[in-house]
């Protein structure tokens, strides 16, 4: 995998990630948010894969069935962001990936192997996105209600600026 | 729904937007358009929805037909803008949703119940941009040919700069 | 087609770009690309097509398998990127079309012909992404080991700065 900084303004950066052959990609980028500290960032991509593994989340089960793609696909899209969970960056990304038909297959992104390439473009915020569990699904949801100090592996991040959110009642 | 401002740099604004379970995107978002004063803006988002309502546009008809998605589905893309028509600025989405097995349907997104959230980035540009409906097909499609005052609820916006637009003949 | 600069901040731009109806949007974009000079750039669209031609690239043939789609589509996501490839800006899109009853078609973007109108927004860098063709697939991939220095059509362009890659080994 390859990173560019393409552009940066006021801290916001854009980056390209060219993901290679026989890379996992959500795992690669999980990494690429780590070492790099993508704690708010947003990103769209186009490749293809050898295999995929997409998820459809079961409400009732407040679990992802999993939806194995065992075959050559397109990317045909790609969209995601990187918010912090638990003190680390997590991916959250869903794609639509096509067979050589043109079908088209839809879901949470759980694994995606990259063949030949995946093209990203990853937008960088100076800013912090945090999850935190949703008790009635189990999920971790974005919450912008937290408070805006950031720790990060026990060190704070005197860069981050983290504005404040708003509710928007309407 | 909750917003929080990731960054601004020259008066572009990227927003992070939150959907919560039970609300109705394009609507929310509509609404978050008109109370933020969002003329000319471009998103994505994924998420998942207890049901949805899709359009093809019928040409000959020109109206939408609907396509009724009445159960639970990822949304694994979701791409629009928003421009002013009528002085009012319009949500223009399009939408890939899958369902549990990851068929994928696609369509113009008329109505998107949220369940349990839609993460959106909005990125939104001090500028403007217009629809003036289509005599041909009765759309409104973006114009960009429109004089660059602009009036809104009956005053000027002296923030907004509205720059040239080019016909670009190749 | 036409355009419009909706905002520009260190070098980078956001441009939107509205196809005709009759247009085909690959050839129109590749044409303001050149024009334009876009080295680095991605974008995203939405609207409808009277017909396009989809790719499956098969892997084993080194070549695209087309997936004709001749009927009036939706297309619900668009995403691409522009670099240089043999000195000349090329455009890499991938398409989801949606017909009449909602069923989504993917794949590479080889032609997309407009019908009402498609909406496009641009990100352009002042920046140089390039491609190479590998040699085992025969494909053009981005390849951002390449020298800095940037020669279009012979002469240089002092404004584009081309950041360092990273191969980012984890």
């Amino acid at each position: 995998m390859q990173l560019k900084l393409l552009s940066e303004t006021n801290g916001q950066k854009t980056v390209v990630v060219v993901f290679d052959e026989g890379e996992e990609a959500v795992s690669e980028l999980t990494g690429v948010a780590i070492r790099h500290g993508l704690f708010a960032a947003h990103f769209t991509a186009i490749g293809a894969l050898s295999a995929a593994t997409l998820g459809f989340f079961d409400i009732d089960r407040k679990d992802y069935v999993k939806i194995p793609v065992p075959q050559q696909v397109e990317v045909v899209s790609l969209v995601g962001n990187i918010a912090l969970h638990n003190g680390e960056p997590k991916v959250h990304a869903h794609a639509v990936v096509a067979k050589a038909d043109g079908t088209a297959l839809g879901g949470h992104l759980l694994e995606a192997h990259v063949r030949p390439t995946l093209e990203a473009v990853v937008v960088e915020s100076p800013n912090v996105l945090r999850r935190r569990v949703d008790e009635k699904t189990g999920l971790p949801l974005i919450d912008l209600s937290q408070p805006t100090k950031e720790t990060h592996h026990g060190s704070e991040h005197p860069r981050r600026h983290d504005s404040k959110s708003v509710r928007d009642t309407g």
